[in-house]
């Protein structure tokens, strides 16, 4: 490093795709950042893009001392690079040449106890933290994320400018950035925005599927429908791409790629924690259950294709008359859309309830509004939608659940006939929908007053004396179930069918 | 402990009502049991239930050295204590008086890899292990559970041979016990059975729901259809004690008493393990997982009557005219019984797949229709349908999943038109079956050989460039979705609807 050259504001160390978007676009707002990257050719790479978009204020470093001398004090450092344990290895890296004040910043996926771990141990140092949640993609990172950073809120102020700068800036809204809260708080929140995020893709798929399968509809109606549901309630960048998908032609076979893309899909681990927390706390979070299953069973190709050999040897005969006979494909369309939006709802309702027990247990405090504001851009679930979900937080920061926020109960009722219609429809068709499904189904359950898990109750206090409660008396109850069902057995009314 | 008093063949920790049970039970086969518990009471009560229950051959101790001294070599002690760190404490004041080739058999519902860590620990001593899954509640330990014995197989064949008499016996298929495989599998099959469990308590609880709400059946037609049932291919413990159920009258208030019953449902760990378990295998279990969340759900009385009544202001009109017009009971009930069979068979496939996946990962080896075999007597699950679970593995021990064995292949497509009209009924009803609702869209998701992953795999290539494979050909590609749609965006055609 020469003496002469100025500091740097900032810094990044990890320079895949990622971290040197999210490099170029802080340079890019002016603020002057050095880089570094345990493989020079990365750092030249960096370097070299700066300057051609724009001799933009990039500083390439090649040895972790340097890289951090390069920074101005306190120094604030993101690392971007695989959750786990190439981050540690980065942490030691750097931390032995930074001093108390400074701070690093992880902005990859990672599981939020690694974070509190982390905050924990670079505090001996002195060191300062933020686990900060990085949505958006490679475009997202290069042209302006949602950013959830938490920890050290001295930390998230010391480059609040810059971050404020660098997120997504929404119309009347600012920039998709706010502080979450302590600890591991913005990789839970990121960890549920994820997971968010594959029931939403898992909803659209299945919209596809009944407007295709149910429907009938080719890929220029299904372009030509999501650009139309694109303009109105469903408006958001999962749809405006779903449209866009449809449009594209196969360059290596005739008719359009989608329909030579084989159905397996693959996952990160921040889906897989969300419904293993959801369990942990306690929390329904069906819907975004059921797209890590069908995300699981689409890569069982090989096994769907004998399970389907299997049933058709046992007689099974599709039950898909429907698609050609008697479907109004109209009525279908709008019925779809609503189901879809319905099942939407239903869907968030669950990852805010999620966020919401995770922040009664840790006391994080988070504000349900402000993260509905900060996905309204720069990340894969941002839509027009999150907005409606902004305004009823703020009307009642208690809200239990979105669907009895008065606005969005008044949307599930107007769409809860269209919804039933569409899943109705599917299960006779044999298509399944298990996203809508579950959302109906827990929509189903939520709102009723009386379940019939007085049944569960009596059976687990007949067979493991588990005790129950009563709905007319307090108080803890157990009954010999079997001794007075045998002994009024005698007296049974005989009742034919 | 005087000089000249005979050894007892094994000895048990943990004087609860399970571990006096299954003290008693050993005891009524003729093996001289010692047994212990910290509180000395507890003692006393075994001892005293021995004598009046016939001079079972039960030896009361009041220390732990006089206890594992009591017992001959190589010692086999049963604990029956609370999992977790009562576990650790009761092998640590045992221990210290064993010697090598003496075992420890834990009797408790055990997370897994906490038996792999006592099996660890106390190999350092020499010591043997068996973390034992116990199912059938405080009657089965009385007279005959089912034994899911995990860990040291000389443990297992030591005492092979009281276990054997100890277990429930079923006619032609021998005692409900086989040794399971290493490690903690023991644990992990019983946590699976409990899983099951769930799945098989939601599923009736569906089925009660549907023939109250929409068929407007009374608890003594309940009762019937529940008995009648019990005599075909639903006949089961579980089937059998909801027929009794419905018969208790409530005697603190007029009718019935499975009326009054609260209807929040408790629920121990074993339930979220399964859950988290399978998404950690990327095994899809979405009928356990279902039964799961109506027990959160149903926890959630205050919040339920809430949305009803938000719900209700919203405009919500009850979808339930069904109930009043046009049901064909007979019909209903017998579509009823199907879809409940049909969903099990589900469930239980489930189940077997992720213990599958454990047995791969960990290489235990496990026989699934051994499995099937000791749950059909002793334990809640017991059912004579697990007798073709039992079938279908021997016909084939590599079967990917139940519902390809071709009888269960067979069963599937008979009831599925069956199993369409009630879970479709029950959502036009306004009445959710989340559990048989999971069932069905497992079955049309694992059934279709092509799904609209194809959708979400261009989805994610497209904003995060994961790439995609085609059903054409070989490789991994990548496309620049966006550009290319824009592109043909001009020249597409206009389709009107």
């Amino acid at each position: 490093m020469e003496a002469s050259q100025a500091l740097s504001r900032i810094g990044l160390a990890g320079l895949a795709v990622m971290g040197q978007n999210l490099a170029l676009n802080i340079a890019d707002k002016g603020f002057p950042i050095s880089v570094y990257n345990r493989t020079a050719s990365k750092v030249d790479e960096t370097v070299h893009r700066a300057q051609q978009e724009g001799q933009l204020p990039l500083n390439g470093q090649y040895s972790p001392r340097d890289f951090v001398l390069s920074i101005q004090r306190p120094r604030s450092i993101i690392i971007l690079v695989k959750a786990g344990s190439p981050v540690d290895q980065t942490i030691a890296a750097l931390s032995s040449h930074m001093e108390p004040g400074d701070t690093i910043i992880d902005g990859g996926n990672e599981w939020y106890e690694n974070t509190e771990r982390r905050i924990s141990e670079v505090s001996q140092q002195g060191l300062l933290y933020l686990g900060m949640g990085v949505s958006g993609g490679e475009e997202g990172a290069r042209y302006g994320p949602s950013l959830m950073p938490g920890g050290s809120h001295q930390a998230y102020t010391n480059i609040q400018d810059i971050l404020q700068k660098v997120a997504a800036q929404v119309p009347n809204d600012g920039p998709c950035v706010t502080y979450i809260g302590e600890g591991g708080s913005g990789n839970f929140v990121k960890m549920v925005h994820n997971g968010i995020e594959y029931g939403d893709m898992q909803l659209i798929s299945e919209a596809y599927d009944v407007l295709k399968n149910v429907g009938g509809l080719n890929n220029e109606e299904l372009s030509e429908i999501f650009s139309e549901w694109n303009r109105g309630e469903l408006e958001s960048f999962l749809i405006e791409i779903t449209a866009d998908i449809f449009r594209v032609k196969d360059d290596l076979a005739d008719g359009f790629l989608v329909d030579t893309i084989l159905d397996k899909t693959g996952m990160k681990g921040t889906g897989k924690w969300t419904v293993q927390q959801a369990a942990e706390l306690s929390v329904a979070a069906p819907t975004i259950a059921a797209s890590l299953d069908c995300r699981y069973l689409s890569g069982l190709k090989e096994e769907r294709e004998n399970a389907a050999e299997a049933l058709r040897e046992a007689g099974l005969i599709e039950p898909e008359g429907v698609k050609l006979s008697g479907v109004d494909k109209k009525r279908l369309i709008d019925d779809v859309r609503q189901a879809l939006y319905a099942s939407k709802i239903c869907s968030y309702a669950q990852g805010m309830n999620l966020l919401r027990a995770k922040s009664v247990e840790k006391g994080w405090g988070l504000d349900f509004g402000e993260l509905a504001r900060i996905w309204k851009g720069g990340c894969i679930i941002r839509a027009v939608f999150l907005d409606r979900i902004k305004k009823a937080y703020k009307r009642n920061p208690n809200l239990a659940s979105l669907v009895v926020d008065p606005e969005f109960a008044r949307e599930m009722v107007q769409r809860q006939a269209a919804w039933r219609r569409v899943v109705g429809l599917a299960i006779s068709a044999g298509i399944s929908t298990p996203g809508m499904c579950a959302s109906l189904a827990y929509f189903d359950t939520y709102r009723r007053a009386r379940l019939p898990a007085n049944l569960v109750q009596a059976q687990r206090d007949l067979f493991g004396a588990h005790t129950y409660e009563r709905i007319d008396r307090p108080g803890s109850f157990h009954t010999e179930w079997t001794k007075l069902a045998r002994k009024s057995n005698a007296g049974l009314l005989k009742t034919n069918f």
